[in-house]
Parts: C-alpha cells; structure tokens; sequence
C-alpha cells in the first residue's frame, strides 16, 4: 500500500469509505475493552500464587536476623529482601530501604520530603522557594507528572530519544537555572515507548554541571527485571555507581517494585540512595513510621529466594506477554506500516508500546476507539499537563487484555489510525 | 508506710540505705529488659495465626465487589474490609478510606497534606504561613509530637485532666489565635494514660469557636476496641457525628489500625472523616498511589469477618494482657501507695500505664533502672520536645516482657521511685 500522504483527494475519499465501513462493522460488535491502563492479566498473577503459601500459620516468622515480622523492628526492611533488590539494583545494604505496596508512593513521599524538609544533606525545603522546575522526559508517565504538577513544578518537556532523554538540552538547562530541581527518569523500558537508556545517557545525568546544588533524579526503575526476550536483556547501567564516580552520590533516588512481578496491588516497593542520603531519609522516615509490613517481605523473599528466582519468573511472565505485544506489534506491521500514518518502538521489555500517529490525530484516534467500544490511555496522557504539542502519541498497553481481544482492539485501533490520518489529509 | 514526706531526716538516711542496698542487690542480678515502647508480646500474635491461613493459594482473590485483589482497583479499599473499620469507627462507607500497615504513616501524610496542598474543603497550604502551632495533650504519645514538631509546629502542651484535654483551656487558646491549626487526641484510652474522653469533652471540641478556619482534631482512636474489662468497656461519643451535628463536619480526621489487634508490623490503618474533606483526600491520593495492599485487607476481613470476630479476640488478648497490667498496678499498690512519692491511674484499656513520680525525679528514676538493667520510655518522652516540665512522668509499656520479667522490673522500678523521691528530700 501506498504513503496516503501521496494520494489523491479521490483516491482519499475512496479509502475514507472503506475504513468508515469497516469501523461501523466495529460498532456494531459492542466491544467493551479498557485498555487504559497497564494492568497485569489474571494469568501473570497465577504463575506466582505459590506467594500466598509462602508464609502460613506454620511458618517460622523470624526473618534471617531473628526480628520477629509480627512486631516492630528491623525498619529498613528484612535482610533476606533487601539481599535481593541489592542484587537486582546494584546497591549495597546500607544503601537500601524496603516500603510498602506502591513506589509510586514512594516517589510522592520523597518528593514531599524535598519540599518540606529537604532531602539531599544540607539542602533547603523548596517549599520556601517560589519557583521549581522540573524535567519531564515526553512521552512518559503520566503519574510521574502529576505529582510534580501536584507539587506545584513548572515541568519542562524533554524529548526522547532512541538512547533516553536528549541529553543535549539537558545539559544545557540543569546547567543555566538553579530552579530546575530535578528529572523524571524511567530509564529501563521506559514508559511508554521501552527505551532503556544507553551508558553514555547515564553517565551524562551523572557528570552534567546543575546550577541547582540539590538537583535530584528520579529513577523510577519500574522495568528492571521486565524483559520480554530472554536471550535480549536490554543492559542498564549503575546510576548510583556512576554518581558517585562523578562525585556527586546524593544526585540519584532509585526506586522499583515488585507490582509487576507479584502483585499489581500487593507487593513490595523499595527505594535506594547513596549512605548520606540514606541517613537523612532515615531520620525523616522515622518521624513517619514504625516499620513497613515484614510479612509480606518475608513471603517474598521465601518465594523468590533471590533475583534468580525473580528472573526465572519473569521469564515465565514473558511467556505470556510476548504474544500480547506480537499481536499488537503485528498488526501495526501490517496495517499500518509504509502508510506515512503512524510510528512506533519494538520494545524489548517493560509493559507497553508507543504509538505516534500523524500529527494532530491521536486525540481523533482515541475518540474514534472509545465511540467503538475500546478505551486507551487518553491523548496527551503521556505528557505533562496531558498537552502533546504534536497531539500524536498513544501508549498502548496490551498486558491485561486476552489476545482475541486484543486482535480486535489492535484491528479496531489501526482503523482509527488511518481513517485519523485520512480525514486529516482530506482537511489538509 | 507513712508518707515519705514527713519523715525526719535520720528516717530519710535510714530508708535511702536500705533502698540502696535493695538497688544493688537489683544490679547484680544484670536485668538486661527493654519496656521502652508498646510492643506486642508473642503470645498476642499467636492468638492470631490464623490471619496468616486466611488466603492462601486455593483462594478465591476477589473482594466482594469482585475486584481481583491482585490487581489495581477498589482504590478506598475492598468493601468487606471498610465494613468493619465502619462499624468500629460509626462511619459510613463513604467516610472511611483503608490504607497500609501504618496509623502513624498516614497521620503523617494527612499532615504533609495540609502543609503542602491544604485538606479542608478550600483550606489553603499550611507551609505558606509563617506561624503555626498545634495543641498537645499531656502526657500524650511522642510519635505525635514528632510529627508536629518535624512539620515545625510550635507545641502547646494541654494538661490532660481525668475526662480528656483541659477544655477550658483548648477553648480559651483556640478562640483567640488562629495560628492554632490543630490537636492531637488519643480519645480512647489515652497513651499513656488510659483516659477515655467524656462525652461533653467530645461534645466541646466538636463545638467550640476555632479563630482557624482549617483548625483540625487529629483523632488518634488507635484503642478503639483496646477494652482490658469486656465487662467494663469505656464508651466513646462519636466525634464526626458531633461535628456534623455543630455544623462543621470536616473538623475531624480519625484514624485506626490493627496494630495493636493483629500484627504490629502488617496490619491495616485506616482514617475517616466527612464526605466533603474525603472527596479532597481521594484526589490528592490519586497523584500518591494506585492502591494499597488488598491482599492484607482481604485477609483481615476473612478472618475477622466482622466487628464481632474483632471483639472476640481482643477479650482473649485482654486475657493474656489483664494480668500484665495488674502485675504493674499490684505492686505500685503495695510498694507506693500512701508514701506520697507517686501517682498513678488504673485504666480499663489501651497500652500502657502512666506513673507520675515526685516532682524533679522522673529522669532519675529512669537513669536508675537503666543503670540496673531495665529500659523505660525516656522520660520527657509523652511531652512536646521531649520536656516535662515537672519532670515527673513515667511511660510503663507492660505488654511485651513476661510476667516473671514484668515482676523483676516493676519491683525495680518502685525501689527507683522511692530512692529518687527520699534522695530529693534528702536534698530539699
């Protein structure tokens, strides 16, 4: 099929036709899909009910340094889980602290921490400040923005590129205003196009020059251990590492979470910091809290036992996906592909795929599915404010669907694509 | 015994010789017992072991409302599990949110909001005033102070007198600086001192004149079924009832756990508060988290069941901690009373017991058994910054040691008590 950019006028209304018909056949189905979401499947859950029996009514409590997990104590977490997100994450023991359910909270929770208190050692609670900037690498995650919108940052869009956020401006802007606090950073199959950012990226977020001497990272590594292909791990490296090589280990906060391996509402999240800040957050932490929920440490780290068995299983959940994301990759290849209609990633991991339809066409794209029945993640979600100045970008996310579904979604989808870019052509 | 106070001065030296040699016999037998916080004993979580069976890989994940547990969803929690905390706390469904295994955490987080966005329906951010100052209940519970005084408060200590608060003087100082943003109310057998507010005590916090507009009563029910009597259970007037009756609902924020019903470490928190402030609490939860841990509320409400599940074992609990609490209250009965060196109550529930020494003597009371083995809460301890300004009052925690342990150090702690006292009127 041709580039529609190349047609007629005639040749676009006879096609504007056909896609109206086959959409209408779509409506008529009453489809009812919400694929808004990057929700795990029923069956990812399934592949580690074994969790549930880990810890019983017959199991020892104790965890490996004899703190009972019923009680208080051990507040930075048990040995046996924070051994594993050590290994999974590169950090050292003392560099490491387990929370509860959601890293999102913890993320939220840090960054109220800067506000009010101030986290970096010897920084000043922004809060007193008037103006805060934050980098937000586009597309990304929606729930990251809200929270510095939520904080009240000025969030300044940064784009991606195959190797991670164009360091390029980066640099340039943490380098010339002190207000720029930070960046958001999904730096393993980012959210949503599954880039994973190249050393050079890394060691450029480690070594560039902040005006601002309380410059934080957010590195929300959701997907460390997300590979859809096991003989292709997509490799990251070490931030921590590469931050304190450069001399400024109190850059980076990281964070990830078992919501992708385990349970989407009942795992484990952690963060990890150089020792200093570790401290700091130590001391406001326990202002906050007695101690995070052992027991479900426990049933973790009884289960997985280490980051070998968290591989393992994630290679079991790749089983899963891979025919998930080929049946959406699919069908963008066959529909779509040398039509000048849309763009997209073959991600090696992480939970979706990202489409950039024509310009000025994802929010026409997205009303068309939902008036069909199938609701994606809303056009511009993936930008701060939800604004995509090109209004192109849709995250599709394919995990919680059941293929059947999802064939019809995609199909439906790449109608909407098209008839988007017809329509547009047809104005034009 | 006559009162300490009016022996002669050779009666003193003759009674400080005779404790001190008590004290030292106490020494050499190198008591080596932590009383400084209220934890758990084991046996209380053994009571409760079937928590730990109740999912299990053969279980159905699905609350009642068929939400999978597993997954994201059911954001104020599942309905069974609000079920309970409703009947517990006399609030409807509406008013009540479950969150993690933290009261503590999410007092903190209430807080943080109220500095950082403003929680009360159009209530503007704390953070951005210059003045601010909370009401303290005295003696009351650290962790609360520590709060306040991290979020940079300044404390005002409010005498506790046998029916809650000193209203008079909460009234007085509310209605005259709106500075004052807030209390903190442990409503229902106090820490530390037992003390269950009056209902006219509730009846005048919910209708007094506050000169704050945002003035919050931070309700701390964390003994709400804490009854070490079930012949006796303290009645409690339900405060969001009242302010809703004094025309200013969202005045109140209550907050409860299973911490101290099931397990200290994962258990379940929640908060309530009127329909207004909670639809402003689920939009600045939103932006914090997807979720928290349904997994744990599902267990909790399949063990429990109801209200009445939770009643049942809290009376075998008071079976195991009644003894405890008179093992403490014999022996101040038989070793202080009538000598004029102490003060005590004798609570019908919650966790501790609150001794008041002779003036200028509570820091060396606990110096000493420090000295001979035995850990007490600091003293100042139950004071904003940690200061008494009488010097005078004691935490005991008797739930943790055993009662042969519990024996040794109270009988410890009352030959403390007394040497301090006669060394103080050695000294006068």
């Amino acid at each position: 099929m041709a580039d529609y950019r190349t047609l007629s006028h005639q040749q676009l209304e006879q096609l504007r036709r056909e896609l109206v018909d086959r959409y209408e056949q779509f409506q008529q189905q009453g489809l009812k899909l919400d694929m808004s979401r990057g929700k795990p499947a029923a069956d990812q859950f399934d592949l580690v009910s074994g969790l549930l029996d880990a810890v019983n009514s017959q199991s020892s409590l104790l965890a490996a340094d004899g703190v009972d997990c019923r009680n208080y104590g051990d507040f930075t977490g048990i040995p046996e889980c924070k051994a594993i997100f050590c290994e999974m994450l590169g950090v050292s023991f003392d560099e490491i602290f387990i929370c509860g359910n959601s890293s999102l909270a913890v993320m939220y929770d840090a960054l109220g921490k800067m506000m009010l208190h101030g986290v970096r050692p010897g920084a000043k609670p922004w809060c007193r400040e008037g103006n805060l900037k934050f980098l937000c690498p586009v597309p990304g995650y929606d729930r990251h923005f809200a929270i510095t919108e939520r904080y009240g940052f000025e969030m300044i869009p940064i784009e991606m590129t195959p190797e991670g956020p164009d360091m390029d401006q980066v640099e340039r802007l943490v380098a010339a205003d002190s207000s720029i606090k930070g960046i958001w950073c999904v730096p393993k199959y980012s959210n949503p196009q599954g880039i994973t950012y190249s050393d050079e990226t890394v060691r450029r977020l480690a070594r560039m020059k902040t005006a601002a001497d309380d410059f934080i990272i957010m590195w929300d590594n959701a997907y460390a251990v997300h590979d859809l292909y096991p003989e292709h791990r997509d490799h990251l490296l070490n931030i921590l590492a590469e931050c304190k090589a450069a001399g400024d280990p109190d850059r980076v906060m990281m964070f990830a979470s078992t919501s992708k391996i385990s349970y989407a509402g009942a795992g484990i999240a952690v963060f990890a910091c150089s020792k200093g800040m570790m401290e700091r957050m130590k001391k406001l932490l326990t202002i906050q809290t007695i101690g995070f929920d052992k027991i479900n440490m426990l049933r973790h780290a009884r289960y997985f036992k280490n980051l070998d068995g968290i591989m393992a299983h994630m290679d079991r959940q790749a089983e899963l996906l891979r025919p998930k994301f080929r049946t959406v990759l699919d069908a963008f290849e066959r529909e779509l592909a040398g039509k000048g209609v849309a763009e997209w990633l073959n991600p090696n991991g992480g939970y979706f795929i990202s489409l950039d339809v024509m310009d000025g066409c994802a929010k026409r794209v997205v009303q068309l599915c939902k008036d069909a029945g199938v609701t994606l993640t809303s056009a511009g979600a993936t930008f701060p404010y939800g604004r995509d100045p090109r209004d192109r970008n849709i995250r599709v996310a394919p995990t919680y669907p059941t293929i059947p579904e999802l064939e019809q979604a995609v199909a439906l989808l790449c109608i909407c694509v098209q008839l988007a870019a017809v329509e547009k052509l047809l104005r034009d």
